[in-house]
């Protein structure tokens, strides 16, 4: 266990959990620590941890703070709705998305620092453990990783907060008692899950979403917006040109205000058990329609439906931690050779929750009024086609019933 | 294309559009004519059909009137929401699953009076006449199809009341102008579509909903009910044991109650074009929501994902008529082999046109709460466990980045 | 069906068939008719087909012929190779994969000659005018097709005789009785169907092979080769650089003299029956070896299972003539993004009709001995860590057979 | 690591490594160990073992042999025969399907003995110990899995012989040294693995091979035989109605003499590194051609693709242990479906390593000679039929293609 550590890099929050791993980690494996803390959009100061990181001894150059929301959405984020992807039906994959970014950058700043290991502070039962150490590995085959709840015997939350009063880390009154439950957010979700959530047969109390308020308190007239699309990603809303995060975060405005979002999940996690969390993915949510409205006019059938068939597959790799896996590159190979004409503006209502399409146009529209008319046009439909297309379609069907009478 | 037909089935709803294909069959196949009308729950009257027919001169005995709720949401509603069937994302499929019930009970009919031939009033541009007639090949091969539609040339509204008012056919006053858009209804759900939904970039008017009231309109206190389940179907609404029909029937109106199960969406036809449909599913949406409430706590995850990749391919078929093909039964049969657990209750939250999942139990729940607790349960995870699961689903993630990094 | 044509581009060979056509669309069409004559390799002479078309009244500016081989092998059938493409197990596409070229050909050259049709010389029963028609539609939407089979009068051999001596169409004299069965046949494979194999419980008789000796009358002694890769393409024999298309040729020398790339087939046509075929893909079954070989040590195994589930339908749009369907072109990006370091040597041995890979080498070799040998590794692997894996992996078995043991 | 184990079951061949193991529970763990031999086909008496159990100080009611090659090849090998079922394209699966019957048996035994553990034989790197211990899991979820060669420091071949010699094991003489690779052997199959093999590069040499005699040595001339099958299973040789493991080991003496179903292949393992094997599976090898010729004629397209399609996932669940997986059992469900018509009799022809299917015939083929020959049936096929079907399968890719044009 311990192994020959002499720098790592750690996924530094600044909160409690993470200050304690960065001792621990100092006086377990007696190595300088270098961290690491991202603004993902999650809503907090990143300054603090700057302070509270030199605090704890962590030399200025040591110290790594970036604001990589752009890159989050555009390079990760954006990838991932064109695929459509959603997990067992529902979850928006806010968390596992975030993980790779993360993973990535500990690894540029590993071997920027000279670097031998990387830290994180997932706990041993969750899937992020998977998708950080993964993202390493897949990146750095050679480094080592440490995952202190997996190493130490800090098993309890009075041996932690022990821990960090024998050195000296500051513990803020609220941390003092156990949290209801715990929580990860980024610009794309929020997510909560433990503690108060643990039985699924009971209803999430109110004060557990945090991102958007209830459908039942939303406004009593619905908000109307425009987005614009270019090949498969959002540039644009009512009609003003966004980038990447800025627009994500307009779509979480809209989405908070007007209850959009929430999800109450038992979903079945990569580590072998179920697990109950509630997410709220505002922006992701109303995003999701608008992307599937936009190609409901511009994707042939047959991009469509292999889409669609590929997606379960894709967002398994995703929720399962293996972003810089060859066959997630495959597929996302195949679902961006598909936006290329995704192109266009969708009108979406948004009211009390629901998010409904109500419009889309685009000039590479697949769609053909005239094709769809029930007077017959003058071009390409002939109705008479369709009795062959049926035929030949049923041959098959008509030999299989043949066959099945004989035998009878 | 004038067959010799002797006796033909129509699917006969007793509008003016089935009333005049009963004549014209007449006229044209100078054949027999015998009249199905079947009860779906499409909320219309059906002795008004019996009137009908007896005026157009149908014989009493080649009137067939069938109530088939019960079988409709049994047989078919029900084992495709036990696949959670979904087309393109977002479409119930609630015209495409009455199609092969009623092809079913023609070609029954057909044999009980001898008929040599079927007919049906689907048009033809449309997936309908391709699912009647899949359905009728698939179960008398050698029947004789006869589609009106694609062979008569009454081809626009003038010509067909023309031809309703030679014959002495009845025009109901509002029948007289074209219809704003058509409708198709059931027990699962009403479609509309054509005319004013034509250009996708507008809005469909209020007007164009029929079984929902708007999210907008919906009582501003939500209602939550409990929907038991066992083996996949469900079985109880609030504790009450209901038949399949009656329970969706009930769900209908908790649907329509509360803005549920609109969807505005422009889809691909599988004769080829897209196109625009309005679609009315209050009950199904509830059920669908349910379902995969009372799957998360009691199906494997192995399960779950499989079912979740083979469902797009399920619905497809489905859409496309092919619901008594070989290999939708072969999907079935892994499907319902999924369910022999999925036994339990799901409370859900109905409020101005969400449903929202908010607790989920069963005797045979797989969710294990002592797994799941940040605390380290006694019997079956070790924390440690997780570093070696890790390390060997990363070993060729290390092995590939390795020989990317000697390659460069 | 007499649709107003004033050009049309023939998929002409000099046979008797095509020149059946080409007089009959002058005669029914009264238009001008382009032959095209294209070399794919089928081993034939195309002097004779320019002599024929002027004999007919072809002028010489109509008159196109064009040896095709090296992009018929480098755009075709390579990247199909890339994805191990195989209908239902067995078949390696030797005709379908012909016809898209063909089709793109035609229409090449319709713009070019301000024509507005194209034809061809596929039946009314097969998959080639399928093949055929959906190229010409997805490359130029507007253009006529006439499929002479499915228009024409001349339905018996006798009929299309005298249609040919009423035209001054030379009649070879083997031509005068009915071939015993259909050839195809191009640099990839020929294929044989029809007549004298038309019962599928009858053994192909021996003069049906023409591309391949019979494995008993191969050489005793086996013939072994090394054939270099790159990228997922063969690009050497024996480490000599070969063109595609003489590769392509030389590998199908190999072949045949040791009796290799036989297969006997009843298979599935896209059009709704079953047939019977026999196929002689001599090289071609020795690049899918070579090339399963050099992906076996160079192909990540996520990227190797992802190919192996989508092969078979990858497979079955070639067969059914999707080649320029966008759902083709998504899965070949998918399948090309993983042939990066697909680059290597295999060792092949040919023996009387079995083709075994006996080595594989390369730089970019995933294959770790250090790995995979019996004393535990000073590297990546840990014993111990495969302990943890099977837990996890184990854990919702578990689960699940406890929740079965409960429910007894 | 020393778990409180009372009475473990051991898979015990009687060799020297389940000698060891054997010797090394009863000391290390102090428990009383239960021997279970099975006769699975691999071809050396049972009764050895028996004598070698007593010798080591087993209990006569501890030591279990079973002749359990029906129930193998009955309940295992045939299930998974009906789906065609290839790993990675090549492997047979002779190894894997027969773990999950060894762990099967095991746990029956724990619970006739009362056991609480149980334990194999298998290394640390390979995939057995997988397939053992998620069988184990899947059946008995509470059961204690002892893992010798992951927990022992026996670490060198020295070391355990050293073992052996000091607890009196005998040690036949070819033992002493390493043996130069290492064998699997059932009914189904014989693997060779390990030291000579390690090099991909390196052409196997002959003397690895057990099972088969090499295509060279095989007779000149073929062997021809019928195989009947019914729903799907082999019961039948030459007419001769045979149990299936009579048949499986009659196929395997026709194969072995005509060199079939060698294969050198490089895999790759679940457990994550590739691996180079050498399998020999002549009767297995002939009953996959033979199951693939009698679907050919039986089987409708879409249970046959659809099959194509699943296999794969199912051959990859097989592979990585999960036979007694809620997934697995679905996809066997789906596939048994669809073998209710594969009945009938498949001439194969035997030559040098050739396996060729020459004719097939059923009751119930779907095969249709009049609905294949070039002229025109009476009654299915009409041929302007085929021109509605490619039209309408055409329009979309038309409509794409305008798009396409327009966009320029």
């Amino acid at each position: 266990m311990s192994r020959d550590v002499k720098k790592v890099v750690l996924a530094y929050s600044g909160g409690l959990d993470t200050s304690v791993i960065l001792k621990w980690l100092q006086t377990t494996y007696k190595c300088e620590v270098v961290t690491f803390t991202a603004d993902l959009g999650q809503g907090e100061e990143l300054e603090p941890a700057r302070k509270k990181a030199e605090l704890l001894g962590i030399k200025p150059e040591n110290i790594f703070i970036e604001d990589v929301r752009e890159e989050f959405v555009r390079d990760y984020v954006y990838p991932m709705f064109r695929a459509n992807a959603v997990y067992e039906g529902q979850y928006l994959l806010g968390t596992s998305i975030a993980r790779p970014l993360i993973a990535k950058k500990q690894i540029e700043i590993a071997r920027k620092v000279g670097a031998d290991a990387v830290s994180h502070g997932a706990t041993g039962k969750g899937n992020d453990q998977v998708r950080f150490e993964l993202g390493y590995y897949a990146l750095e085959p050679e480094i080592t990783v440490i995952a202190p709840w997996r190493e130490w015997d800090l098993t309890s939350r009075t041996r932690l907060l022990e821990f960090a009063e024998a050195h000296q880390i500051p513990i803020a009154k609220d941390k003092r008692g156990e949290a209801p439950f715990s929580v990860d957010a980024n610009l794309l979700h929020s997510s909560s899950e433990g503690k108060v959530l643990e039985d699924p047969a009971d209803e999430a109390p109110e004060y557990v979403y945090q991102r958007t308020i209830s459908p039942e308190d939303a406004p009593d007239v619905a908000t109307t917006i425009t987005i614009g699309f270019e090949k498969g990603d959002a540039v644009a809303i009512n009609g003003e040109a966004l980038s990447p995060a800025t627009l994500l975060a307009k779509l979480n405005d809209l989405g908070r205000e007007n209850g959009i979002g929430r999800l109450d999940l038992v979903e079945n996690r990569f580590v072998g058990m179920k697990s109950r969390g509630v997410y709220e993915t505002p922006g992701g949510t109303i995003l999701l329609a608008a992307h599937r409205g936009i190609e409901s006019i511009t994707l042939d059938r047959g991009a469509a439906h292999l889409k669609d068939e590929l997606m379960p597959r894709y967002a398994e790799l995703i929720y399962n931690g293996f972003w810089f896996a060859p066959e997630r590159e495959m597929l996302q190979a195949a679902i961006d050779h598909s936006q290329h004409y995704v192109t266009g503006e969708v009108t979406v209502k948004l009211y009390k929750g629901n998010v409904t399409v109500t419009g889309r146009k685009s000039p590479y529209s697949l769609y053909n009024q005239e094709l769809v008319t029930f007077e017959e046009g003058a071009v390409a439909y002939d109705h008479r086609d369709a009795a062959g297309f049926i035929k030949l379609n049923a041959l098959r069907l008509r030999t299989t019933a043949a066959r099945a009478r004989k035998a009878q």
